[in-house]
């Protein structure tokens, strides 16, 4: 083929892979979403990606970008299209220890970028399982979230400036390294989380925190999830605002963690329905865990938590994110499943809780249910196994959790993307004019339609 | 005219000002732009703004937004166009203490939204001298920033959720609360900043933040500025991250300060080259004080800085403010005079006021200068009074201050906006594709190019 031939010209063509070698980029990691790539393309720098783009447009191919291939929502499903992979743009180009910012290349691996600022006593704080193989032009495409969102934001809150090449090749240079920069529209964020629609991004400015010296952990006992807001809030206000991670685990979280993970262990002596993972953290010597104690036990005085359990090591610190981490393990153990990644107001999710379950059993009286929650933004894994693997059912079900967060203020897709996975939702839940407005931009900034077709945005009616 | 006419239909003939009733809105309280408006409209909500902007349209009229009309780039310029008033759109339609957030219309004031969530613990922490006049749909069209950036961020990230009238009346409904949200491109972002220029901002969802309990605030000298990024380091490490404001004025702006303003006074026995005024804040008691005079004396100590005075009570606290908000009285009380808005690197600030200099004396030996800093965010307003009022030698000058800022990876344009006052720098200095990505979502989003014509965007070549 002529198109394949002009590709190995720009990247060499050891980087152009057809066929069978396709294979890892054939299928996401859940195996959800499964589809052959016309060829692999494995550009070294910003110029072949950007002659791959000026080709691809000339010929009118689809260009699917992918970093570590970790998505969720099928955003990197790339059949009969051309995957522009940006795994060996993976230098870390600098670290400034004083002005705290990175330089990086889209392939950089989240935790590779971590562990680099910790040698300067610092991190790139983004926290979630994925974040030893998901790449930084991945989390930049999808505005990943994780734990630590609810202390330093999600991925558009870390990034101070982009490089991203247009559909047409053009190269959009917004390498700015400075926190305040009014000049003219906001087109880094407009391409943050844009999952590659608009643009690809190629390279980033991003922020480093300072390291934190000292964690305080605990897991915490309620016997409902009603009070959790204001334990968050007393926590915050008592510590200064160093509460890093409020993770919520529902009963049947832990069991099935007891059921699945060898040497799982309890919580607490009791089962208790409202288990949650607490963390606070801090650059400076100084009475973290003592804060920690002190408003827990004052919590558990007055009757509003039952039972709480300080990490005493970095062992038991460690045990108890091994019981969050193994979410996706626990929620995608048992066929069919429906996964969600909703978000209500945080004072809204035990509500939520309470009234989607009796309108799932509506649906199923047989369904079973559990869920995680990033408690501190709102966000809520809410996963849902039917009894039967039935489209329609499963449908119904899905539409019920999505409709019932619309309903409290909140939204279907919090943090994973839209991706393939949530059109449907799109379509029905999203501002009509917000769509056509998006579509709008597509049409303008992609005008052949080229960059990731049939994601993100659902066909007009 | 028949047009009036229809306008009066919309928000009823005492709210459509012309002729000499428009004379608030025909000049900017610098006085640097004046212009007559065809005529001011005060619409009463968001359905009269639409119906403003369907006339609009199909009359091709300019409409030029304005709330508080304090911006000083003439961005609310609005000759021969209609003023769009927000003015009278000034509900706090409810605040949240639990969720931290307020809901409000455009026209609520940046201080009376402030006074309003004091009343439950919290502040808008967004700081800086017109705020009490200034309104909210101002502050987010232009993303205004101010001396407490450092700790929470700008307008920009002080906003979750966003109504905003388009060019052709629709309403696009982004009035979101939440925290995580990733459902679809970033249409909250583009909006805000972009002056006006893609659609009307009619309300917003805002974050509240706990109200500081304490502050600790002290004047400090130091012998020049090479370590002033280091000392916010080690302030920022010792308190957690507590510094909330950490301005610079060199000698040159106290002694317009002790010239200007009665009953001014020396900030130190001595006269020093650097005065930083250094603030934290906390939510909680605790050490704060005490955090600061150690940092400082075992600075003192090191020799690195020369002096020190801690605020011992709030009147003391407020005289140190004073001088620090003095700035615009004190950089535009001598004309002809140049202000700017640059911003560079934090750890470049000492260089660029070492080299601008002489650049600037090359141009005119005796010209004057005068800045003050926003230091922890590298935002330096630079002032240089040119010895003669001759356009050329200004425009020579300008282009010197925004060109050693591009040079040093910074922008010409910080906070302030570009509105009128930037065009020059946008067509000279921005990335040339940006500018043409900028012209074309303008294109697609304000098709006849009706809403605040001639500002943000720079006329192609």
């Amino acid at each position: 083929m002529q198109v394949i031939q002009s590709l190995r010209e720009i990247v060499g063509p050891r980087y152009v892979l057809t066929d069978e070698d396709c294979a890892r980029w054939a299928s996401d990691w859940t195996g959800g979403y499964q589809g052959q790539p016309m060829a692999v393309l494995r550009p070294g720098d910003r110029d072949e990606v950007s002659a791959i783009l000026r080709l691809a447009s000339q010929h009118r191919l689809p260009v699917v970008p992918v970093s570590g291939n970790t998505g969720l929502v099928g955003g990197a499903l790339a059949a009969e299209s051309l995957v522009l992979s940006l795994d060996r743009m993976n230098r870390i180009r600098s670290i400034s220890p004083d002005a705290r910012v990175a330089i990086v290349e889209a392939g950089v691996v989240v935790a590779a970028l971590d562990d680099a600022a910790g040698a300067h006593g610092l991190t790139f704080p983004l926290a979630f399982g994925a974040a030893g193989s998901a790449m930084i032009g991945g989390v930049l495409s999808t505005n990943a979230g994780g734990a630590n969102v609810l202390h330093y934001g999600n991925t558009r809150d870390l990034c101070l400036g982009l490089e991203v090449v247009l559909a047409d090749g053009r190269v959009l240079d917004l390498m700015s390294a400075l926190h305040k920069n009014n000049s003219g529209f906001d087109l880094r964020n407009l391409m943050i989380g844009a999952e590659g629609q608009l643009g690809i991004i190629t390279a980033a400015v991003l922020k480093l925190h300072p390291r934190p010296t000292q964690h305080a952990t605990a897991m915490v006992a309620m016997p409902a999830l009603d009070d959790a807001p204001d334990l968050l809030n007393a926590l915050q206000d008592a510590s200064g605002g160093a509460v890093v991670a409020y993770e919520f685990m529902p009963r049947s979280f832990v069991e099935g963690h007891l059921a699945l993970i060898p040497n799982a262990r309890e919580p607490f002596e009791a089962a208790h329905p409202v288990n949650l993972l607490v963390e606070l953290a801090a650059t400076r010597t100084g009475p973290l865990t003592e804060v920690l104690e002190q408003v827990l036990a004052a919590w558990l005085e007055a009757g509003k938590i039952v039972d709480a359990v300080l990490a005493q090591n970095e062992t038991q610190r460690r045990e108890m994110w091994a019981r969050r981490e193994a979410a996706a393990e626990i929620a995608f153990h048992r066929k069919p499943f429906i996964d969600t990644d909703i978000a209500v107001p945080l004072n809204r999710v035990a509500d939520y809780l309470r009234e989607i379950e009796p309108r799932l059993r509506d649906l199923d009286p047989d369904c079973a249910m559990l869920s995680v929650a990033h408690l501190g933004d709102g966000n809520i894994h809410y996963t849902c196994f039917p009894s039967r693997d039935d489209a329609g059912l499963k449908s119904a079900m899905r539409d019920q959790i999505d409709r019932l967060a619309i309903e409290m203020g909140g939204t279907f897709s919090a943090e994973h993307g839209v991706g393939r996975s949530k059109l449907a939702p799109m379509a029905r839940f999203k501002d009509p004019v917000a769509l056509d407005v998006m579509r709008s931009l597509k049409s303008t900034l992609d005008p052949l339609g080229i960059l990731n077709p049939g994601k993100t945005l659902p066909a007009p009616d």
